[in-house]
């Protein structure tokens, strides 16, 4: 540590909210070179290496081959699929010399895509299964938490190939055991969750993600069933629909100053012989929807009153559409739309797409807007008096609610996105035509898988799980250092003593860090807290009467050993 | 290799022109994606891999320490060395969602100046030396030759802080004798010339080129002496002034349609009572120098009449300044500037700086232009008729001029760099006032050192020096397996044996490829050929009598052994 490139800090960096980010750059294990982009230094660079050499090893043994792809990539592909213009601003776009568009990769299904069908043309080079480890740019809106979310990060990403969807079922599953192993051998606790396909296409999805309390995923489960989705995914059960026949006819009531669900709860429990509650309304929210390239949508959103509509859940619902709410320009050019007292007719009788929660099914009646200004409809009948286009999961998803499974209720929780598989399907190799002979002569083309590891969020995501007030601890899986040997004690014979002890710890095939600095033993004995190497060795005032001590940096225990066969009772407790 | 990802070609690829370029593309080691831009297939990035660890043991040997810094980075920094200008079109510049500045790293000073001012602060903390293995990107104006000249490549830069020029020296030399190990390692065959430091500042470097026919940098040698050099770099030996006392005057002469040197020497052999050669001639060449921001500035630049003024010397003599021709526009608005007629005296009597050729010593008589059109004059005695403003290194350097060290002459060759190496001195810790605490209580301003190796250019390289008309021949350190395994034989228990003789070499820790495809015997030995893993073992006809072919890539030489031991007999051999 005396001539160790690391330099450990008192204060945690200004702009570090998350224990993970403050611990990784007070113990010098990276640092900020500009926003959402960040420099490994000598310690956080060997945890990066193991974390990427497990990912490696069990990709490897599912028979995923390794290669490389570049960063920089050329348009043209990426304009194939629409996702040059899809991506919007999180993509790192740029020209060359020559004026020729290029971007940074973000992931590569097209380059893969092109890759296959440049190589391959039989049914018999299939099932194939590629991946890499490499450097991903992003252009986040909001970079934060150090390398939990950057612009630049590593990326463990595969592609799987195959003739049929069973073949892609057989590759999807693989990729699911390997994340199994590969999470359980980084010690990283997490769930697995369904979720939806977002900006990449496809059908089957689900993401990894890591428990953590600053986790930006919010994700549900069912303690009764172990059902987990991520709130994008959650369906919601839709009951079984209700006879209609007696039902009394809609009725038009004039209820001035009810613009909001509680002044129209507050009167119809004043006005009606009955008593109701927000979820007797149906709430409708006008959006518009601009797909890259078109005209822009205006559709209705309808959900019960007592729910509101959850912007990520209908971003996710309509992808790769973006969503924006109306303007008072937008009303003005439909006066059929009366805001404030939208009902389902104004849409519906205008040509506009008018989208129901699942609960909204046949036979419900509803409390909503009659079209006209301070107007609302009571008895208005789903499948009698409206006929909505289509369902749409945009409500809020809420502790409590009925997981979809009927198992149990769902709970929430916060994660932190590990891994992401997702059966793809055709998007791509009908984008780039990915076809292969076929057993029968004719052409088939390729159904895909796409499957992601974030390699450096990971050693962010092991940092948060780990730590404690003291500083990191890391799984042997991933220590930078398999024994921190601190010096403890002045005396020649102590020092040349560890240095031996550290040699004999290198000649069991350890990796050690010395601290030879001439600090005293608080400082070293903090720093090693800090540092988290799971294994310490102390050479102390004990040191004169043939006695070092170990500690052990997840339990707090400390206890004395022989320095005779000290190196050897170590690489014991190390290899467990 | 029945379901590796490789698909070997039996065609050149059409947009290449060198060896190593088309059979690392035909053996199916990497794949364009973009000009300039390469994916690296499973068995490159195998030798990719190789190269780098290679290198990173002997960067490790040396004391030097690993890091990673991001590829993306922020435009200060750049600015505040002007290299963010002085790069030109080499340069990736693209702009964030916010608009800000960033680029893609072509080289680290900056940055790594930065993260020591950071991280260090005292003496003690030096020396220090960091390294690491990244990718690069510079926008080549004309990428070329697959991965030797790529706009997206693999560099190992490091980075040395000292606190006086005999710490530099002793890290230089450190990096110059790691480099020396890693190309013995590789089995390069390369010369160390001087060189010079172009864009990066600084005073001492050389440069390590591989000797190579397809090489871009043309170098000089002395074959006597062992000197070399970068042609840019050779330092034109000066002789000694001569005498001028009895030189006649000066006389202008009438010199009608002399324009160029050819007719002058005929005009003056003609007219002159004396023999003339072209090198009795003074040629003045007049360029505008351009640095970025400045004024742009009319300078003189003066020859033999037998040489050129080469353009690539001047350049790297001028640096950071662009060099350009004058136009005819010049020329308008500088009327004493005679065209064709140009002398020493109209350029310094009006204030220009004239700079000669070395040779152009005090007491050396010329036939130059006299500044009037149509004339030229005699006998200008240099230090006597007129008194430049310095010496420039700007003639072509030719086969047989005098070493610089006086022990024989020169001869031309061509090489492709592949190491560099710099005494930067203070140019970048000056620009970011990398100071630390000295041990007197006063700061010291650190000194740097810059070395890179192109890694990715390495695999080329190596390509390049060691392939045949078969195809590659990867020395043991990098090739892609230790052993390629050819199954030549239909029968089942031949088949088995294969099999079981490759999981034998495999137990021996040697890395194997089976080539178990439903191919010929004569398509399987020319894809090995192709491939060029050093030592082959043929299961073929022989495998029923007991023996096994062993075949040497290098050498050709092919024999049999016995199947009982020749897993043993294989790794003695792969082990030398």
């Amino acid at each position: 540590m005396s001539t160790l490139f690391l330099r450990t800090l008192r204060d945690d960096p200004a702009d570090a909210e998350v224990p993970s980010h403050k611990l990784l750059v007070r113990a010098g294990y990276v640092r900020r070179a500009a926003p959402g982009v960040y420099s490994w230094l000598p310690l956080g660079l060997r945890v990066l290496r193991a974390v990427e050499q497990v990912v490696r090893e069990e990709m490897d043994a599912i028979g995923a081959q390794e290669i490389l792809l570049p960063a920089l990539l050329p348009r043209e592909p990426y304009e194939a699929t629409n996702r040059w213009t899809e991506y919007g601003d999180n993509l790192f776009r740029l020209k060359d010399r020559k004026g020729v568009d290029m971007l940074l990769g973000p992931t590569h299904e097209e380059l893969f895509s092109q890759l296959v069908k440049g190589e391959y043309s039989s049914y018999k080079d299939l099932p194939v299964i590629l991946y890499q480890i490499q450097t991903k740019y992003r252009d986040e809106e909001r970079p934060r938490a150090g390398i939990l979310r950057g612009r630049e990060f590593v990326m463990k990403d595969s592609y799987s190939f195959d003739l049929d969807d069973d073949g892609l079922k057989v590759a999807y599953n693989l990729h699911r055991e390997a994340y199994q192993k590969i999470f359980n051998r980084l010690g990283v606790k997490y769930v697995i969750v369904s979720a939806t396909s977002g900006a990449m296409g496809g059908s089957a999805s689900e993401e990894f993600l890591a428990e953590s309390e600053v986790g930006e995923d919010t994700f549900v489960r069912c303690v009764e069933s172990g059902y987990a989705a991520n709130v994008e995914a959650v369906v919601t059960p839709a009951p079984e629909p209700l006879p209609f026949d007696d039902a009394p006819a809609a009725q038009v009531h004039d209820t001035e100053n009810t613009p909001t669900i509680a002044t129209l709860v507050a009167w119809a429990n004043s006005a009606l012989d009955r008593e109701v509650t927000a979820a007797d309304t149906l709430k409708n929210v006008l959006v518009k929807l601009q797909v890259p390239g078109a005209e822009p949508e205006i559709v209705g959103i309808g959900v019960p009153g007592d729910r509101e509509v959850d912007m990520k859940r209908l971003e996710a619902a309509v992808e790769p559409a973006s969503v924006e709410l109306l303007t008072e320009e937008d009303f003005a050019a439909n006066p059929f739309l009366v805001k404030g007292y939208v009902g389902p007719n104004a849409l519906l009788g205008n040509g506009l797409r008018y989208l129901v929660d699942p609960r909204v099914v046949d036979g419900t009646r509803w409390i909503t807007g009659a079209d006209q200004p301070g107007k609302h409809v009571v008895d208005l009948v789903a499948g009698r008096d409206f006929v909505p286009t289509g369902t749409i999961e945009a409500a809020e998803v809420r502790e409590g609610d009925l997981s979809p499974d009927g198992k149990g209720v769902l709970t929430a929780a916060k994660g932190i996105e590990i891994g992401h598989i997702f059966q793809l399907g055709q998007k791509y190799t009908n984008a780039f035509e990915v076809d292969v002979l076929g057993e029968s002569g004719k052409p088939v083309r390729l159904t895909m898988g796409s499957y992601g590891v974030g390699v450096s969020r990971l050693v962010a995501v092991i940092a948060e799980q780990c730590h404690d007030d003291k500083g990191l601890r890391w799984p042997r899986e991933v220590t930078p250092f398999d024994v921190h040997v601190v010096i403890a004690n002045k005396d020649a014979a102590a020092i040349d003593g560890a240095e031996a002890l550290a040699a004999e710890l290198d000649a069991q095939a350890l990796s050690v860090v010395l601290d030879d600095r001439k600090a005293s033993p608080g400082v070293k004995f903090k720093d090693a807290e800090l540092l988290g190497v799971p294994t310490t060795m102390v050479v102390g005032r004990g040191f004169a009467g043939g006695v070092v001590e170990v500690r052990d940096r997840f339990t707090g225990e400390a206890r004395e050993i022989p320095v005779e066969g000290a190196a050897a009772a170590i690489a014991a407790i190390v290899r467990g």
